[in-house]
């Protein structure tokens, strides 16, 4: 039935920039819409319908849809005028957001002309399934061992990370649980060491005694007990906001949230990850887990997976555990690029001969360090993963997703006592009681299932396609290095941020010889203004970027070096505080194409130029 | 621009139960995607298709392009293999699920081509600006003041319930907060007082504080601290375990989660609650809040707001207050009932009246009592309420709502020190900060935002809808009462639970003369495996309905009334310990029809009899 596929390609599965593939689009649409009401019409067809030709014929009705008419004209009206151009092949270096792909467009709407609700099987089996099999796909995408892991579809990234947090907590809450329940379990343990005691140490001890698991959980961390005594969860210096709203919402609270600095390359510090877990020790205060980034959203860099859990290892000697969540929101998917087409993680020596021979990259890259590789690579010792489905998935908003390495961990957050699953389908009857939210839509599971199906997860499908946009990301890179504008007698230099980990490019403009930090935020704030929804007329917009501050009580000094390189002194640094940065997800499936990127960098230089120019222009006014 | 429509034609909104109109949607959807297709054509019309006619006669392009067909080949078969045939208008009596609104499709599909994210204004300007829009029409449909009061979309009812339970857990705590922070506005307070503080006094203080609201809310329960002072959390016994992850995610924790016994009509009781109200100020331990239930999820009953907010009034004079929150994410969109066309809330007296003008119902009905009446008027004076758009709303999956009494109480649960707004638009620059989750869909704000204007939020649009699904379900109970079948030598009897006090009927099978509690549960069980997925053959089944179980862990002995009235004894329910019941939420657009309900009773009065029979083949084999 299903074809195996050596060569995707990319340009059949997207809507396209200039909607060239439409007639696809139409011709597949129509057809999924018509089976799905051929299915209708044959479910009992000696069932009339109950909407006549009379119906139909009537006053009301053609008013009723003369009303619908006019509800969507309005509708399209206000799409047209106030949505953002990521369509474009080149002029969109912005938002996270681009192209996503068109048969999981199509699954979708496909799906949602049947509403399946994925909270119960019962009332979905179909898209149940397809979750499942999602699930699964994400944990051997992770490294995960078969049949021993699990994950599903959740509502964001945020969602995700918390369920992350309840999970570690709940975890982490169980040894003083067991100790209550079933004290011989833990015998002569120290609150301490019942603190720092493995995920792999507290599920088998849960695994003899099952008849007393109900009563362990009643005395967890969701009894609201003992919350105060789980430790610091440490997150690096380049925190999101979400992370802070998490502890928040989770009830361990805001003062449990400790930042690790990042370093120049806006990676966690190892070293400070350690200094600080050893200063807790020294007061005896556990850490509850510790928060490695995949792709950080503002900057795209990549956390040193592979260090941090070698920190584990060493300090497991010493009697102190934590539990890692890497949030791989946005660069999940990434990790297909480094998996063969059985799905197994490539040597080293081989990428480029695995790569060359699925056409991943155009042009040897320059992307791919060992540093990267290795912190892919280690992802799959972490306990729990964020992967985003919308956003490298490519698929529409709203997919997010957990991955779960040991799926007994479920069960730890798990509602009703007993196990409730379908006979050998091993499927939750009620996916609810497992996971943050209720109901959820069947069609986001077949939309993911059905790129999945299109595009495997590994270096054949998904590595193809996120390769590609990080060629992308390479060439706009290159692009803005050294790149010098000249308006009037002033010359307006481009320095990027750092080199990416990703396919994220941060960048500023800064005026030659300025030393005044205020002055550049304003030159690059204005510079947003010019080129995004703020000044009005996006759909005329040449050129659109986004941006975002590095500010001093969320960044720490993080970006001293990077600002002092720009010629900034530190008590400049001090006095303003921040920097404002021009930020560019480089997400697009075209440009990567080097004929493509040239096309339209001779375009996006004259765009630059003309806004820079408005900018002075207003500025000598 | 906008029609103002009078008489809603309900049979022009939906796709059809078999399909009818299918021409309606296939044109309306075409012209939506070619209108987005012409604008990425637009966008720059100098730029080129990347997508040349080369790319698209290559072979690779060719392969991709059947490898996606042959994909979509699979999920067509597994979706219409494995879903619910709920577009029937007479035969699926199950789950919560029906017919979703063909405008809210459209609208979805059409937005998802263009991806718009509203967690932040700037990458979803059109559909930031219609979530603001929906929200306030939530608020209004609540009875909530103009311009004080806010909403938004969420995933679910669990997530709005998780965030309403947070709303209260940092309301309640910040009293404790402004003590340490201000102390010069809560001099002289005990802490009892300060737990006791009503939700206005509270936030009328913080407006006179704005300097230290950032300072105040570090101390707030946000910080971890306190949450085990913040008193009870008291739910109806027929509780949904959605609540008991809520309080487990949000860190008050499960034990302080109180459940309050139902009367005969699955109704909190309001004495019962005051009672323990009153037990608990004897111990100084505050209440939380209560959660008032609009749509019981198994029963669809309707609790007593008003009475619930009677209590409040009175206890506040003995100096004790408790937030309400009123899950409605059932029954939220009925209130749409009550409103005339220009929003205000009906008079008892004037209801029939009305409802006769816009044609809400077609047979007088007798659902609506003074109690239900004044149940959904006293809404207004909850703090938070949830509302589920893909439930009683007829949007597909995932949407749900979260309607907030005072806009002030955005700021308790918010990130970020400074408020960011856009310019004049009162809409948060940054969504994600307001709320639990991060990225969502553009596309269910277009699709809520489409349905509310094609049906509005009052007597002439959704009361008109919701009114059809009551009177279908009131023709349902009435063709269950008092039905007997014939098999064999044995009579079998229907018993519905309860006069519906929304649009569910449970029921159950009893065989004459049976006493014994177990045999009954059998055979209703037996019944659901024969109407439902479990046997498998969906698609052939020709009467689905779907089951659940009333036990004495989750439900006390409130089914001990009705089980009594079946004719079992005290000591046979403490024997058995539970009573499965057949479910059936009558959704249908079509049902309300005496034609069209009489042709199918005849048809599913067989479906059933066989099903009995096939019951009791395998009992006496």
């Amino acid at each position: 039935m299903k074809t195996e596929l050596q060569d995707h390609n990319l340009k059949a599965l997207f809507l396209g920039s200039k909607g060239e593939n439409v007639d696809l689009f139409k011709e597949l649409l129509l057809k999924m819409i018509d089976e799905h009401v051929g299915w209708r019409q044959n479910y009992q067809p000696q069932d009339l319908p109950v909407i006549t030709p009379q119906d139909k014929s009537s006053k009301s009705f053609q008013e009723t849809a003369d009303h619908v008419r006019s509800v969507l004209n309005v509708l399209s009206s206000k799409l047209r005028t106030n949505s953002l151009p990521w369509h474009t092949a080149g002029r969109f270096w912005g938002h996270m957001n681009s192209e996503t792909l068109m048969p999981s467009i199509i699954a979708y709407t496909t799906a949602m002309l049947w509403n399946g609700n994925n909270v119960a099987y019962e009332s979905s089996p179909g898209t149940s399934q397809m979750e499942e099999e999602v699930g699964h796909e994400f944990a051997a995408l992770m490294g995960y061992k078969k049949g021993e892991s699990w994950g599903h579809i959740c509502a964001d990234g945020s969602i995700a990370n918390l369920e992350g947090l309840w999970y570690a907590r709940n975890m982490k809450s169980l040894p003083l649980a067991i100790k209550e329940v079933a004290p011989e379990f833990v015998a002569g343990k120290t609150e301490w060491e019942l603190l720092n005691m493995s995920t792999e140490e507290i599920l088998d001890i849960l695994d003899q005694i099952p008849e007393k698991i109900d009563e362990v959980k009643e005395h967890s961390a969701r009894s609201g007990k003992n919350l105060q005594k789980l430790g610091k969860w440490l997150i690096p210096q380049t925190k999101h906001y979400s992370w802070l709203k998490a502890a928040d919402i989770i009830g361990v609270g805001l003062d449990c949230v400790e930042a690790i600095d990042v370093d120049d390359h806006y990676r966690m510090d190892i070293d400070k990850l350690e200094a600080k877990i050893r200063e807790l020790a020294a007061e005896e205060i556990p850490v509850l887990g510790v928060v490695g980034v995949i792709g950080t959203t503002e900057e795209g860099q990549v956390d040193r997976i592979d260090k941090m859990v070698a920190l584990r290892e060493k300090l497991a000697k010493e009697g102190i555990y934590f539990y890692i969540h890497v949030d791989a929101a946005y660069g999940g998917y990434a990790r297909a690029i480094f998996l063969d087409e059985d799905n197994n993680f490539i040597d080293y020596a081989k990428m480029a001969e695995v790569h060359e021979k699925y056409n991943v990259f155009t042009e040897k890259n320059e992307w791919l360090t060992e540093d990267i590789y290795h912190s892919f690579k280690a992802m799959s010792e972490a306990e729990t993963i964020t992967i985003d489905p919308h956003k490298m998935g490519y698929i529409p908003y709203s997919a997010g997703g957990i991955v779960v390495k040991d799926t007994r961990m479920r069960d730890v957050i798990s509602y009703f006592a007993t196990y409730v699953f379908e006979k050998g389908a091993d499927i939750p009857a009620l996916l609810g009681a497992y996971m943050l939210e209720g109901s959820k839509a069947g069609a986001t599971a077949a939309a993911v299932w059905t790129a999945h199906q299109v595009l495997p997860l590994n270096v054949t499908g998904y590595g193809k396609l996120i390769g590609a946009s990080i060629e992308g990301a390479y060439r706009f890179y290159h692009f803005l290095q050294g790149k010098q504008f000249k308006v009037g007698d002033k010359t307006i230099h481009v320095y990027p941020l750092t080199k990416p980990d990703f396919n994220m490019v941060d960048y500023v403009f800064n005026e030659e010889g300025n030393t005044d930090l205020e002055k550049m935020n304003q030159l690059n704030h204005d510079f947003y203004e010019q080129a995004s929804y703020v000044k009005g007329g996006l759909y005329n917009n040449e050129f659109i970027t986004s941006h975002t501050d590095f500010a001093i009580p969320d960044y720490g000094n993080s970006p001293l070096s990077y600002v002092k390189s720009l010629g900034f002194s530190e008590e400049e640094w001090d006095r303003e505080g921040k920097v404002t940065i021009l930020r560019a997800c480089a997400l697009s499936p075209y440009a990567y194409d080097k004929d493509v990127f040239e096309e339209y960098a001779s375009k996006i230089e004259q765009a630059i130029q003309e806004k820079l120019e408005k900018i002075y222009a207003v500025v000598n006014e």
